[in-house]
């Protein structure tokens, strides 16, 4: 599973998808055109089924598995969304899922995995490894060993929501395609997805503050690693380091790496609840919480936001609507 | 203005609103097909301009003012998404608008009118008639007045949404369309879509327990009177009894009036949360509320429920989401 995934690739995904994912919207509004000085197109992944654009690599990955080389079906390590991706498509198919999650996931998502079928094996996100887990069980079953990003289908899969979303708006002016970026999977697909569809598209990932790997690595060229594995509300993007696959995209292809702070996504929670009615998660927003703090970036552009998923904790949900209502969406009142 | 709308006035409608009301997507919910048996398509008018359905009826309805009879533009009086949809088309078109709205509107309605330029008149919901409110102010001026549901156009552009929702389900045996019921009109223009689509669709409409004017009105034949004008979270249905050319059209028409009560909505609401990532409003999740608490209703039918609106103060959402996580949301474990 280490060949490196094409353009050609996201388009095969998009076959693969047809009929199967949710086409999802692309809302606009005023207010954040008004905020921002950009039209701004807003792809709702997080109206995708289990809730993130997840269920996009899972899908063209699985339907592509090969069942007779591993009758035990899959096994994948996820820090929330692609386990449900995985849980979900593997009933859907009929292909055993088991999923290897964080002891400190979000209760709805863990919950979901297990509602789909798939069986959990929980561990400590601060103690051990979960590839090393995952790589155990497969060592002892039948089973593949889905990732969730080092794999040519599951980024090509995370690849045909940008494309999709590139069809909706049309031919733009300038255009730019701002994406959460964790292990790096959707930002990889979606530099390949603009090439698929030959648009000019600048591709930016945008990652939590304390957890700018891919950032950092891109200035560096070498994957370089997070000091942490938590402390930041975005439980989605919290991987250790780059992955190896859409690393090796992103190094050529991405043209710009932000972030964003756990207030400024509460507030991009805030706006969305408000302006866009969607419910958001922290990971999934994170990319319009940093167009929302970062107006001069990209005035007079055509932006694409991808808004990538919305299993959040009502916990944290609470926290976005005890903001000051009148509180700046742009944070720059604070 | 007391002309009755026809079929052909919501054709019309939506060549008024093609390219300027948004096509709202129509998502669908495995979970919602196994809780119901049925096959459910909800209809996102919380994701329309102003975020509630009430935009197609008034730009529908403003746009074709006589400016030269009424340069003083408009005065409308409504429960708040009206008055919201009728200050941001005002803005739109340039046409001056003052709206009436109850003192106890959720904040947010009123800020944003007054965001979009309209200017605000505040009333006791419980003492004052708002009818004759706007009738004072139009005697004094050459305004003219613009009610939330008695007005051919108004009830025209309402109907736009089912009309649209129809025309995305495709053809479907046994079709069933569940609407909110406050005046009626979105009843009405809903009743009148399905003729002007040459639909089998029956129509039912769902209202607030305490305020079920139009269950008894069509029981009895004649407008009933809630007798009450508060107490429940349904602001945006507490109309006082049918609009008269709603209710005209609701009687020859309507197949059925459910309701639902504040507990009913408010699971509805932490399920859009849950299952769907919409923001919802009380008033505008009743019918799926209704939908959730009745699947013998209308198990192995095609329904397509309008969610009318997402205007909700953070304090309701917040109740729903206090809601326990596992509680079930067709209430029957409760």
């Amino acid at each position: 599973m280490t060949t490196l995934p094409s353009p050609e690739d996201v388009l095969d995904a998009r076959r693969a998808l047809a009929g199967v994912a949710v086409t999802t919207p692309v809302l606009r509004s005023e207010r954040l055109d008004r905020l921002t000085g950009a039209s701004v197109h807003i792809k709702c992944e997080n109206l995708q089924r289990t809730g993130a654009f997840k269920f996009r690599g899972a899908y063209n990955c699985l339907s592509r598995l090969d069942r007779q080389a591993y009758p035990g079906g899959v096994v994948a390590y996820s820090t929330g969304n692609h386990g449900q991706a995985i849980a979900t498509v593997g009933r859907m198919l009929g292909i055993p899922a088991t999923v290897v999650m964080p002891s400190d996931a979000p209760a709805v998502k863990i919950a979901k995995a297990r509602e789909n079928g798939a069986s959990i094996v929980l561990y400590d996100r601060s103690r051990q490894s979960r590839e090393e887990i995952a790589a155990q069980i497969a060592a002892r079953s039948p089973v593949a060993v889905v990732p969730p990003g080092d794999d040519r289908f599951i980024i090509a899969g995370q690849g045909t929501a940008a494309a999709e979303g590139l069809d909706q708006i049309g031919i733009s002016d300038s255009p730019l395609i701002l994406v959460p970026c964790g292990g790096g999977g959707l930002a990889a697909g979606t530099c390949l997805a603009t090439e698929a569809m030959r648009s000019t598209a600048e591709v930016w990932a945008v990652e939590p503050e304390a957890f700018d790997d891919t950032r950092r690595s891109l200035a560096s060229g070498d994957r370089e690693v997070n000091p942490t594995l938590t402390g930041s509300l975005c439980d989605a993007l919290l991987a250790p380091t780059p992955a190896e696959l859409p690393f090796s995209i992103n190094r050529e292809r991405l043209a710009k790496v932000l972030t964003a702070s756990d207030q400024d996504v509460l507030r991009a929670i805030r706006f969305a609840h408000d302006e866009l009615k969607l419910v958001t998660e922290p990971g999934g927003v994170i990319a319009l919480a940093s167009l929302l703090c970062n107006p001069d970036l990209v005035r007079g552009r055509n932006v694409l936001v991808i808004v990538s998923g919305g299993n959040v904790d009502p916990s944290v949900f609470k926290q976005a609507l005890d903001l000051d209502v009148n509180a700046d969406p742009t944070g720059r009142a604070a």
